[in-house]
């Protein structure tokens, strides 16, 4: 019992420090940054960085302070509409696509703002925990943690549409072509089998969205080694992918004629050379690394070229359980990494987010969070694919082999790349 | 040996009769319409009864005529483009929604393309026929019996926007409402097991999206023994369903927001009363009917409302397998029928299709037909959910416990209703 | 005072042959065409030629014999919102984009419902005239001359989206070169005067949009003898035009811009070969023939092209006044006229309306015709171009030279030419 | 001889001040805004204050420094793209929609590059001046001064979509009711008459548009004595006046159906109380004040209602040459003032601009400016309804009683009144 209760107290400790080292890796994502820059929103999808702080501390303020911390005062009414992103439960919302038309409040208030909340969580922390309130507050850790990537994301294509090509880091970048040729894409097979998919929650925070744990019959494939360069993906272009209709789902063909694409998002063919925007600013497009920020039809349609096809994300979490082993990105990497030659199955959740050919679905037996955070996971779960993995832009320790990620299959500003399968007959 | 060539030649005769009869069918469901009629499109995806006319038999005489019956002459060269529906291995298409704009060729020219076209293949009946020809033959006849539920889709829309709401059928409808309280719906428990899904190619016609046959693992569930009733999702509509965000996906609610849906595609409320458009003109609602013509997005919605949820495809045809029934419709029967009270499960594929929560994927090992009928199916395995059972629009003889339809989340004008299924927890 | 009323039985005879005139017109213009024909919509703006028939019967119906016929009963209670073109003082009117999404009712019917107006007019002309009944009539015959022309442009955009460009008369059409060269365009001086413009309403009809007759004072301008041809257009063509901003209005450069516009509506460039679609069909583009179905923009454009500007309405009907002949086309014609060589002033008004730089807007001291048909040409003095003369599809006894017609300046569908003009300095 | 110099010296040392003058004032306009506020464009058509800075900047780097300064060194290579308006001449244009969506180059840049560019023109100043260099630096001035009013009109709009409505100044606005009721609108005749219109160039600078100075008839007419209050107008939308199609023109009709408008732009209903956003935040509607952001649509449809019309631009501005002043308003006021009562003639330019019922179109003998700078005025003289008069927002000194200002006829986002007129029969 005074066990029980020792663990419980360092529970709390590990769970404090990780809301303040989340809360401060928010902030460093915008060292560099002016407020002019943290206002952008160059589309609807993007939303400006001076958003994401805000919106992740309402989250706190939202479901954790105004609910249990006695004669709590929120620092500003008017933020209830202005950062509730998508909870009609709460009420209200800004419109998404005019969020970059805010200039009030202005950047320093949203970090006075952060400041505020955060000091009045120190103080429920001190005077009051529960499990309840753990909970709440793993889940807004996770909540931030995953717009710390929407942040790079966001900033990215946010930047990509000034022509002068803004750099979010002035360091170098690590862009060098590797000196041996990569050996081609292998494939390693696995059998029909019954398998476990998704998290028990008593193991540890989960989505509502990985749950039940539940069995599932799988049919034998095999999987690639690593992800897909830009030197193969250039193939593809090169043999007119992008002309010949036969490689495309049909909604995907009629989304390169429309929005006249013909190449990834941040490519850009200048003077006879391809280049690839990055946060490095615009960079000689490196041959020998991941093809990265691919929509779901591209990722499909390339898959066509090369006669194989995407994983399903119940083969893809098979093989990562095989695998026992989420790596993590280093910190401030930020692009995608070359794969090294001859090397077993890698890449999983390092480098790029990987599109399977799963559609986002409730598992058997799904139940949502219970209150607004209902809202989450489970209302989105229509028309988007399911992506695996995780990318450079993810924080540390925010990944699971469990994890699923989902956008509509014609985006491409988070950091996709293509994993290869085959069906073994 | 010689057995084997009477059962060819037996197996030719019944596929030319059969022939014969679907090609017979799609004539007969035009017989009482003016060739005003037949040249509406009143939106993109309701085409006019003479392109269906036109374009079932353009199938016939490009993938079988053309390919197989020696000097074969094209009744008419633009035929190529004009009646080219989506197959960009063919050539050119003539814009899909522009359909309803081309009054030449005249119905008239249309009607003796048919005889045409039908009496080549009687040529090609007598003098040639192989295994080729024949699956070619079963896949053109299973192609119009689709196109024959598509016309009546498509005229009922095509008439709905006409404020006269002119009646495809001068005849009664038998529309009265039951005598007896139906009884309410009953769920039937199904326990988890390995379960066989899809055809083998062998046993029959079925199109390449329901092959390979395989096995799948599902859990225990629970499913409705009849559709949901019009008086039923009334309910729905009466507590505020349109109204309160909760019940729906995120697209649904933008979509019925947006399009300001606030019933079901055909319901009319006039002078404090409610009326269904049908192929009989406008009627009061049958509130014992299934609700029909329901969005993806308001099945969910509804399911949300009552705390149950679509049923699996999986779920769905392993229930059909054990019914062993694939009931077919009473020709000419063109509102949905009312169950009976008590009964165990029924309406499987007699009344309408039945949104299920499974996305239009490729099953495991899934290989499209070979050649240019590779188009089928496959590249629209994109962004569609699948429909499982059947409807009063289907024609006899096309149904299969193992076929799959799909569409759009947001289309509704399809013979669609709602199946209910549960978890067992 | 027997003179007076033998005059007005004498005037009453004439409008009413001309009615009957104008409504037997009407039903020559549809002889060649099909029901289904006469259901074609294109676009928005290209009404159905079912539609025209039936609008025009029921512009007598509800101007007329609602209101002056005891005891007359409409023909269709539903036509009174059908039929209704945009006369809100009527009431409610069926979407004027779906108006090719009607099959019912039937050309029969409509025709049907021509014959009892027409009859049921000749009885209010048998038994009670007045002047009111009268001008009612002349504005409805005016009205339905005016429907006449759009029939033949709505029927030329509908056929021309068909890749088969069905002809509209199977004449041949009189499309040869002339031999000997056209002279070029010869400029004619005018001096600054004050000249009387519009048409006062005691000479005879006039809309009201041509009312009051007023002074104005008109600056030194010169003004083209013939218009513009297809080789002249073809220079500018040539010179790159359309791919040179300087010579566009903005608005105008965003249109070509976003439409893709390259050539003029109904031109076509096959295998090095410029071809026009006409009401014969596609013929081969006579090079001296003026050059039509020009948007303002386009005709701006060209203008600027060769240093000259187009003629206000002022001065076009100042120079009208002077020729003091507005020729009609032979009937049946439906190409342009070629001008001839060395021709003072001419192709006025037998060839094509010309665009003038004028807006569409009231005169001074404009009054709109009183009662409903007030909606008649006031509401529309907005954002639209006056453009003078008539053209080939004008019916006969229609024009004068105070009449003024007016368009969006993107459109082209009208039988539209350049007439040049220029300051003198 | 010696006199002439000395002018000349004198002349340009004015235009210098003047220069120095315009440049510091539009800083003036900025100097409460942070960077944030600078960067907003909340629509297409309201531009950053961080734009108009730069872009006023280029205008005068462009036009002048680049061709007369010798060695002039461009600040930076990029911004010939980024600030470019729409001189297709100079070359290629940044998106006018994306123009918010520049974080780069930062405010603190521009305001550098203002700088730079000022001390160059300095330079020039003391080099080399002629009548070229001192025409095109009194354009650039009267350019900068039209920015400095769409500055005003833009940051209105774009604070008014945050819905904490912020106060662009801090400063009470002068908001009172007047104490003694408005006496009611009057009107002034006028005979018919031959005018002046229009500006000679050699009296002092004026845009092409205003040239050249010409002769015109105008009709008898009257003139209203004031603006139209917000009281009046109040009076129009209770009386149903958006809700009744006979007041509006058709485009407009449709316009007020689609963007469900029903009351001016920066009007707010709350509980029971009208508002209006102003520079000053929200206030309570001054009902004595005159109806500003009012459209062209919703001036007509109001002169409808009072039986009056939009007098033309030829009317007012002979009125204005009686008047025989141009007012200039205070500056710093940023609310239109009210009108006294029995006053004569009054708010001709100190107030609201004043939508005329005259399209935007050349005068006779129209020539634009040679060169770039051609296409300040003469490719927008299409679709737009000209404003004569001034407002709050212009600047002292800017104006002329020949001055014509133009917008769409759906615009209403710049101070615009209504002034009335009436034929005299």
């Amino acid at each position: 019992m005074l066990n029980k209760k020792m663990n419980e107290a360092h529970n709390i400790e590990i769970i404090h420090a990780q809301f303040h080292y989340a809360r401060q890796y928010s902030l460093s994502l915008v060292k560099h940054l002016s407020a002019e820059d943290c206002q952008l929103q160059a589309m609807d999808d993007a939303s400006p960085m001076k958003w994401h702080l805000a919106h992740t501390t309402w989250f706190f303020e939202t479901f954790l302070l105004a609910k249990h911390l006695p004669n709590y005062t929120v620092f500003d009414e008017s933020f209830k509409v202005l950062f509730n992103s998508y909870y009609n439960g709460i009420g209200e919302q800004f419109k998404r696509a005019n969020r970059g038309s805010l200039s009030r409040p202005r950047l320093d208030t949203v970090l006075n703002y952060r400041k505020y909340v955060d000091s009045a969580i120190d103080k429920l922390f001190e005077t009051k925990t529960n499990d309840t309130i753990n909970s709440i507050v793993e889940l807004g850790i996770n909540h931030e943690q995953q717009h710390q990537e929407l942040m790079l994301m966001d900033i990215k294509y946010n930047f990509s549409v000034n022509p002068t090509f803004p750099a979010y880091s002035e360091q170098q970048p690590d862009n060098k072509a590797i000196s041996t040729p990569l050996s081609n894409i292998e494939f390693t097979a696995f059998k029909q089998s019954i398998i476990t998919i998704g998290r028990d929650p008593h193991t540890g925070f989960s989505y509502d969205n990985e749950q039940p744990k539940h069995q599932a019959l799988i049919h034998s494939f095999s999987f690639a080694n690593r992800l897909v360069t830009n030197k193969e993906y250039l193939q593809f272009i090169d043999a007119g992918g992008y002309k010949k209709p036969e490689y495309w789902l049909s909604d995907g063909w009629a989304h390169v004629q429309t929005q006249q694409i013909s190449s990834p998002l941040y490519w850009h063919f200048i003077d006879g050379q391809w280049y690839e925007f990055t946060l490095y600013g615009l960079q000689p497009l490196n041959l020998d690394a991941p093809v990265s920020h691919v929509s779901y039809f591209e990722s499909a349609a390339y898959a066509n070229f090369v006669n194989a096809r995407l994983p399903t994300e119940y083969e893809w979490e098979y093989v990562a359980q095989q695998q026992n082993t989420i790596k993590h990105t280093d910190e401030g990497d930020l692009t995608p990494k070359v794969a090294k030659s001859n090397e077993s199955i890698s890449q999983l959740s390092d480098t790029c987010w990987q599109w399977t050919n799963s559609a986002y679905l409730p598992y058997p037996g799904f139940k949502p969070f219970s209150g607004a955070a209902g809202e989450y996971n489970g209302k989105f779960m229509n028309n988007q694919m399911v992506l695996r993995g995780g990318s450079i832009f993810t924080p540390n320790n925010h990944l699971r082999e469990t994890y699923r990620n989902f956008f509509y299959p014609h985006q491409a500003w988070m950091c996709s790349g293509i994993r290869l399968a085959k069906d073994i007959l």
